[in-house]
């Protein structure tokens, strides 16, 4: 699979159930969110200030989509937890690359990732921050049901602080 | 990574943090335990007994384990979940084969898996039942930490119904 796959298999609505152990309190953290992914196209505005800022030749990228969220914690149920963001696969081969991602209006941060695709359709997305680093596996278990384990790990990559889990169902349109 | 190896590396006592996601009704359980996983001989009464019933000669058993754990639900927390069972890998080649596995004295019915090694050292178990399968992926973050991701699928294999994941922290002994 390559990413213009991934991607186009990513692209619809889904109600994700996301658990978070925050593994040193053997703590349990609950969303319930629903997340919109959304093709965009080459010349779309923040897509080229991506590419420009990255230094990135706008014709070297591939499927460059937004993703955005909005769901609810059970550690503050009064909270909605919303964003969005601008998504940028740079590939270097058919299976691997860079993922450069705005910096949503949310908690994230701007950053360029690496990610690669496995034999068996995996998609693995390792970022690099100031004082941590994140891992990201993707990978769908139908075509309507894809499973996301992402990693926090401290910053030399050797501890994990916390890994979460997160079931994506797609929502049918029935109009 | 091969089988000997992989038990190997799971030997020890584990704290787990597991949530269950039961698709149908976006349900979260949360169930914190303790694994035991201790080596066995080949020799060991539950072994040959496994080995006689799917008639598996002996010496082309590796690995053979005992898996015990004890924890609690929070759908039901006055019960305590707790079993053993014992686990008999016969591989088949460096990287696959069959897993036996004892009918322990809690729910797990008595079954044949079959196991994959991937290269980048995840195992994958594959267990059919009569009205559902079973797939289930172990790897390890650190030497301290592992991950394991089961899915309960309809007997087709094409639906899942209940996806759950698991973070497994091995208890240090400091005596």
């Amino acid at each position: 699979m390559d990413i213009a796959t991934f991607v186009d298999r990513s692209l619809g609505e889904w109600s994700s159930q996301r658990s978070a152990h925050h593994l040193a309190f053997a703590h349990f953290e609950e969303v319930r969110s629903t997340i919109n992914i959304e093709a965009l196209t080459v010349d779309a505005p923040g897509v080229l200030e991506l590419c420009q800022r990255y230094e990135v030749a706008p014709e070297t990228i591939v499927s460059p989509f937004k993703m955005s969220w909005e769901g609810e914690s059970d550690w503050d149920e009064d909270q909605t937890i919303e964003g969005s963001t601008i998504l940028v696969p740079v590939p270097e081969s058919a299976t691997t690359g860079k993922l450069l991602r705005e910096q949503g209006y949310a908690e994230t941060m701007e950053s360029a990732g690496s990610y690669c695709l496995t034999e068996d359709g995996t998609f693995i997305l390792t970022t690099a921050y100031e004082r941590a680093a994140a891992e990201e596996k993707i990978w769908f278990a139908t075509p309507n049901l894809r499973f996301r384990v992402s990693l926090i790990k401290t910053s030399s990559g050797k501890g994990v602080t916390t890994a979460s889990f997160s079931s994506e169902v797609r929502r049918i349109s029935i109009s």
